[in-house]
C-alpha cells in the first residue's frame, strides 16, 4: 500500500505534472489577487480557488507523508517544511501575507526536470560551478570592491550637488550596482564633471568585471558537457 | 510550362531578389504610412504603392499557385497562406489593420539564406540548439522561478510606498523582467530601502542567470561548426 | 632624400608617436572649442592651437607627398584624400564645421598597432570575422526581422495610448532598438497591459539573439589564436 | 621573537580573518557616518568604534612594522604607504575626508585569496590577461575611436534641438559611454530623427565592440585553466 503510494507520489509523471499545474495555478491566483479594484465576484472566485487548492496541497502533503518510508524524516526535510508552510498560513486564518511563500514551492518543478534527461543537464550545471568555483570566487571579491569604491566615489563627487540622490554612501552602492549591472534606471546620475568622469571610468572598467562570471560560467558549461560524456557528443555529431 | 515556371519562382535568384525587394518595399510603405501629418500628395502616392505592390503580390501568389506540384498542399502551407492574408484584407477593402501581416512576409526572406552557403550557418543554428538543449530548458525555468520571486518580493517591499507603479504582482513581473534583461527604462524602481536591497541582490544574481543562455548558445554554435566539418575548418585556417 | 624621408615618415616610430600625439591634441581642441561660455583667452588660445596643428598636418602632408614613391597614387589613397581634407576647410576659411573630419585621422591610430606584434593581433580579428561571417550575417538577418515585428508590434499596441512616444512604426523601431540592446534609456516604454506582454516576451527572446553575434566573435577570436600559431600558444604557456 | 610575530602576522589565518573583519567593519561605519538626519547616540558610539578601530590598525601597523625583516622596506611597499595613510589622518585630526581611503584597505582582502587553493585562480587571471593583452589593446583603441565618433555625431546632430543636453562634444562623450555600455541612464538620448538614426547605428555596431572584450577575456580564462593545468583538470573530472 505505501509502496504503491510512494510509486504514484514520487515516479508518477501524471502526479508531478497535476502537483505543478496546481502550483502554477495557485501562483497565479496569487498574481490577480493583487490586482487593484476586483470586482466582489472575481475576489469570491479567488476565495474558492484558494479553498480548493489549499486542501490539494494539504492532501498531497498528507499523501507525501504517508508514502515516505521515514515520515518524521522528511517532515523535516526542506521540501516537507516548504509543504506545510504552503498551507498553515490558511489555517491559522493569517492566509493573506505568507501565502508568498508558496513562491518556494516552485522550488519543486526543478523536480520535473528529474524525469528523463534533463538530469545530465544538472549534473553539467554542477560540475561547471565546480570547475569555476575559485574564479567566481574571486571575482565576486574584485566586484564587490569596485562597486564599493565607485560608491565612495560617486558619494564624493555628487553629494554636494546632489544632496537628495546622492544622500549617503549607501545611495552611492545602490547607484554603483545598478550602473555596473547595466541596468541604469536613470533614478541617479551623475551630473557634475567630476562625477562623470569618474562614473565614465568606473563603468568602462566595471561592466567587464561584473559580466565575465556570466561568460566564464557559460564556458564552464560547454566545457562540462565535453568532459562528461565524450562519446555522448560524438553519438550527437552523429546523429543528426 | 509548369516546369519553367516552377524554375523561375523556386530558383531564380532574380525573381527571390525582385520579390525580396517588392516585400521590404511595401513594408518601408507601411511604415511612413504610419508617421502622422502626411500631406495628400504623400498619402495618394502610397495609395499608389499599395495598389501597384498588391498587384505583384497577387500576380506571385497566382504564379506560386500555378507552379506548385501540388497547388492545394501549397495553398495549405504556412508561406501560402501568409501569401494569401497578405493581399486578401486589400481586397476586402479592410486594408488597414491587417496590412501589418505582411510582417510574415518577412520570414520569407529566410529563404535567401537558402542560397549557396548560408545553408550551412542554418545548419550550425540547429545543431547549436540540439546541443545546449537541455541546459536552455534549465536555465529557462530557473530564469522564470527568479523573476517570478523577484516579483512578489519587489510588490511587497515597493507596494505601499508606490501604489501606482507597484500596484500588483504583474506590475512587479514588469519591473523584473525590464530590470534582469538590464534594460531599465527607469519607469520603476525601488525607492525604499528594503526594496534596494533586495533589488540588488536579486539583480547580482540574476543578471547572470538570465545572461548565461545567450552565452551558452555562443559556445554551442562555435562547437557546432568545428563538431560539423573539421575539414572545411582546416581549409579555412589555410585560406588566410 | 626621398628615401631617407620615407624612412621617417613611414617606419620611424617617433615621427609616428608625434603625428599621434598631434592627432589627439588638436581632437582635444575641437572639443574644447564646442564648450559653451568660453573666455576670449582661451578662444584665442584655440584659435592659435588650431593654426599650429592645420600647420603641421600640411607639413606632414608635403612631407608624405613627397617621401611617396608616387606621389599622385598616395593623394588619391584613402589616408591620402583624409589628410588633404583635414587641413583644406582651414585654407579655404571655412574651418569650423568639417573639422570633424579630422576624426577621421584617428584612422591612422591604426597605424600605430602596425608597430611590433599588434599585427598579429589585427590577424586574429581578421581570421575570427571569416569564421563567423555566415553566423553574423543569418543573425543580423534574424535581428533585423525581429526588430521589425517588436517595432510594428509595440506600435499597435501603444499608439493609442501614447501618440507622441509611438507616433509611427519610425518610432516603434527606436524604442525596439533601444531595448533589444539592453540600453533602455526611458523615453518611451509600453504602459498597456498588452504591450507590456508583447515586450516582455520580445525582450526575453531578443537580448539573446541580439548579443549571441558578440559572444560567437569573442569564441572564434580565441579559436582564431589556437588556429593560427599553435607554437606561439605553446611558447606562452611556458613563458609564464 | 620577531619571527614569532611574524609568522603570526603574515601566516596566521586567525590573524588575517580577524584584520579583514576590522577593515569591514571600519568600512561598514564610515558608510553609516555618510547617512543623513543621524542622532548625537549614533555618532558618538561611531565616534568611539572610529577610535577602536583606529588603534587597532595602528597597532597592527606597528606589528607589521615590528615583525618586517626590513622595517623601512615595509614602511615603503605600497601596503605599508595604505597603512600608514589610513590612520594617519586620524592622528591629524583631518580624520573626515581621507578616511575614504581606507578603501584601499580592501585590496588587503585580496591576501585571504592567497590562502590555500585560491592562488590558482589569481595565477589562470594573469595568464588570461597575457594570453589576450594584444586583442584587448586593439579593442581598447577601436572602442576608443567609436566613442570619439559617436559623441562628436551625436553633437552635430542634437546640440541645436537640446542646448542642454548636448552642449559640447564632451556631453556627447559622456552620452556615448552612457550609451555603448547599455547603461543608458535616459538624462540624455537623441530627439531628432537624423540623432536617432545615427543613434541607432552607432548602438547596434557599438554594443558589440564594446562587449567583446569581456567575452573574450572569459575564454581565454578558460583556456588559461586548461593549459596550465592539465593534470589537474582531468583530476577534476575523475573527482565528481
Amino acid at each position: 500500500m505505501r509502496v504503491r503510494l510512494r510509486l504514484i507520489v514520487e515516479d508518477s509523471p501524471r502526479f508531478e505534472f497535476a502537483a505543478s499545474t496546481l502550483i502554477v495555478v495557485s501562483l497565479a491566483a496569487f498574481c490577480v489577487e493583487t490586482l487593484p479594484g476586483l470586482s466582489p465576484t472575481t475576489m469570491s472566485a479567488l476565495w474558492w480557488m484558494e479553498c480548493v487548492t489549499v486542501l490539494a496541497f494539504t492532501a498531497e502533503y498528507i499523501c507525501r507523508l504517508a508514502a515516505a518510508e521515514h515520515p518524521w524524516r522528511f517532515a523535516r526535510s526542506f521540501l516537507g517544511i516548504v509543504d506545510l508552510v504552503a498551507v498553515l498560513p490558511f489555517y491559522l486564518s493569517l492566509g493573506m501575507d505568507l501565502r508568498s511563500l508558496r513562491a518556494f514551492r516552485l522550488l519543486r518543478l526543478v523536480r520535473i526536470l528529474k524525469l528523463a534527461r534533463y538530469n545530465l543537464a544538472l549534473q553539467h550545471l554542477r560540475r561547471a560551478v565546480a570547475l569555476v568555483r575559485e574564479e567566481l570566487v574571486v571575482f565576486a571579491g574584485i566586484a564587490a570592491v569596485l562597486i564599493f569604491v565607485a560608491a565612495v566615489g560617486i558619494y564624493h563627487f555628487e553629494h554636494e550637488q546632489q544632496p537628495n540622490e546622492f544622500a549617503s554612501v549607501f545611495h552611492g552602492l545602490w547607484w554603483a550596482i545598478v550602473t555596473l549591472t547595466t541596468v541604469g534606471y536613470g533614478d541617479a546620475y551623475p551630473v557634475t564633471t567630476g562625477g562623470r568622469v569618474f562614473a565614465a571610468v568606473v563603468v568602462l572598467l566595471g561592466i567587464g568585471i561584473v559580466a565575465v562570471p556570466t561568460g566564464l560560467f557559460a564556458s564552464a558549461l560547454s566545457r562540462a558537457r565535453e568532459m562528461e560524456s565524450p562519446n555522448e557528443t560524438h553519438r550527437d555529431g552523429r546523429r543528426e
